[in-house]
């Protein structure tokens, strides 16, 4: 059910589903990453930091962000490979901050392959007021549906 | 102990430690993300891939990255927010590699606000081969050494 | 210490020690089966379902009852296979609640063979409140005691 | 994007992604569960076990299961609750088993509240042999398409 | 069904359940702990190193170690509170290494409160060749029977 | 970075950084160990207890606490092994509670082998509070600087 390079137009949007950032994401990311900075570890420490309670490591966000649109399973038979990626930090992901991804299509590109094309998606990662905290775009090189 | 904008130099190199990439890794990235992509979690599928293995996901090896980078401390009590980020995906991670993370000082640049500096990192992700697997940029607001 | 078939009767009953549900159940049980349905893991839609908050998935429940009985180790080294099974989702077992298990021997029946019993067990699974939250049966295949 | 009562027929199969049964699944659910038992833990009781390996927990096959079939999303927006479920352990599940899901709609059946109908599903559950591990009905109330 | 202090006697001995230290326990320990020492996260270098293989931590077998006596159930009911502890390294203990508790009431003490004894237990880890690989003493304040 | 043994003086103290005890360490070092006692794992008992609140498991404490000493990474390339250990449970760590370690070199001693010396460390888990919740003494085998 997923999309060949010809499915999908520039400018079609697709918005994943909502998931909050628990305890549990921010702490099993710490363990799995090795990354236990206070901002995402130490409730004391975070009281008293500008956000007023501990934040979401940053690769986090991308990797929950890139887990809710694999979720949608657009390409996941069609998919060759991800390419280049960019990213921007804009907003902290504060613990309980629920989220979601909203992803367009930003260009259709050919390769010099026949069978297959790159999709350059834009991706924003939104939070329970609707503001974008994260976004960027990711290059994905798609197959072209079989003759 | 970390450093302040002022105590790195453009091509200041820093290497972080090793570590394998192991079935734990994966299926907890997996469930942490919801990206089940057969790549991932099927060992049948895997094993008749062209690289014969699963494979990390994307997203993972930069999470392993940014924490590997992390426990080097180097900017823990210094660092305002991370920035932009550019990223490539160049070879496969594949279950079992062992990667570590080279980063190289590549820019360092004044702001608008007299505390603080921006540092542009270069980061590879190198395999146990020495190949470079993935390879980006990513901006550091620091802070400068207090007055 | 664990019983064989002919070291229980019709009828008697069993209570298993009591754990609450919290966060770290519902997510990484979310994370083992990749079931991130929103009222399992989205906080905004879960505060405005008719629950209030979030539940737990009804496999996390059955899971947790078997664990709960196994604890007991009442057939531990005694048991060949467990069999079939029914079981009916009764109310909503929500994030916060404690359960615990209460087991009947409801049958016990010959077999073909000379050496093990079938047990039919009634499981019933109780929340804080003593309300029974879940229930069903499961058969299981035990030893007899070694002439 | 998902199924109401009126979109699916009885005998309509669906069949579910593949996974395999790696050392962390079974770990993770003994942790979760509190199900220590030596078959899933203990590789020197299993090496000399008839299986010759650790076996998956019977509930968390069931529990991986319903995982897969909720990846479909074929009821995630008209689910009301699932109801009775009966299930048969045919065949052990061994650790790197390989599993998938087939769901067929064995009966379809008004209720009393017109908007919503009940359906039975026969599920299985097969291995990368093609063999059914284990089986089952799971029945479901879902939505009827709004007038 | 657990012991008050009357009930057991000095030189009274107890042995745990077995269970095999996979990559599952080292990894999850490690991230849980941040403790990712090459030695138990690093193929590359443990294959090097004098043991051929990754190292479980210390502080993980003691901790699966008390596990293992606290699933004996042997004072769940009467216990007050754990006091001094005293341990020795012993042997490395290597991933995928199998491992029980061997547990023997070393001394009984009277305290200044009627209701209450401790007792000294000397506890011995062993592996899967019989060799004792980590020991120590642990003291357990454990209720008396009640008049 | 690290230290070789004539690096450190006696008397000398370091401190660790501080991570709070969320219900995530507890709960998955309760799946780690198996052990699910009532005062960690039940909250109903825990409102009930003493305490008001569930407590982190003994060992749990001892393993953060030397996890938090290991990220220093003092001595993690001069370290040949760890010895004998004391421990002293003072005072309940309570879920929330956020924990740091001060570690003070209590004595340096020659040993037989001439390339090494032992190095005994006196450790302090302190809680938010500054009170010792529980401490004790562990000796490490550290090489000398090569001549």
């Amino acid at each position: 059910m997923s999309y060949y390079f010809e499915d999908v137009s520039s400018g079609q949007s697709f918005e994943s589903a909502s998931r909050t950032i628990t305890n549990y994401e921010i702490m099993s990311f710490a363990g799995l990453t090795g990354d236990f900075a206070p901002a995402h570890t130490d409730d004391v420490y975070a009281s008293k930091s500008v956000f007023g309670k501990r934040v979401a490591h940053g690769s986090l966000v991308i990797s929950l962000a890139m887990g809710l649109l694999q979720r949608l399973e657009l390409f996941s038979g069609t998919v060759i490979a991800p390419l280049d990626m960019t990213w921007k930090f804009g907003k902290p992901v504060l613990l309980g901050d629920t989220i979601r991804v909203r992803m367009t299509i930003q260009e259709k590109r050919e390769t010099s392959k026949p069978d297959r094309g790159l999709l350059v998606r834009a991706i924003e990662v939104l939070n329970q007021e609707g503001d974008v905290v994260q976004s960027g775009t990711s290059a994905l090189l798609v197959r072209r549906r079989p003759a």
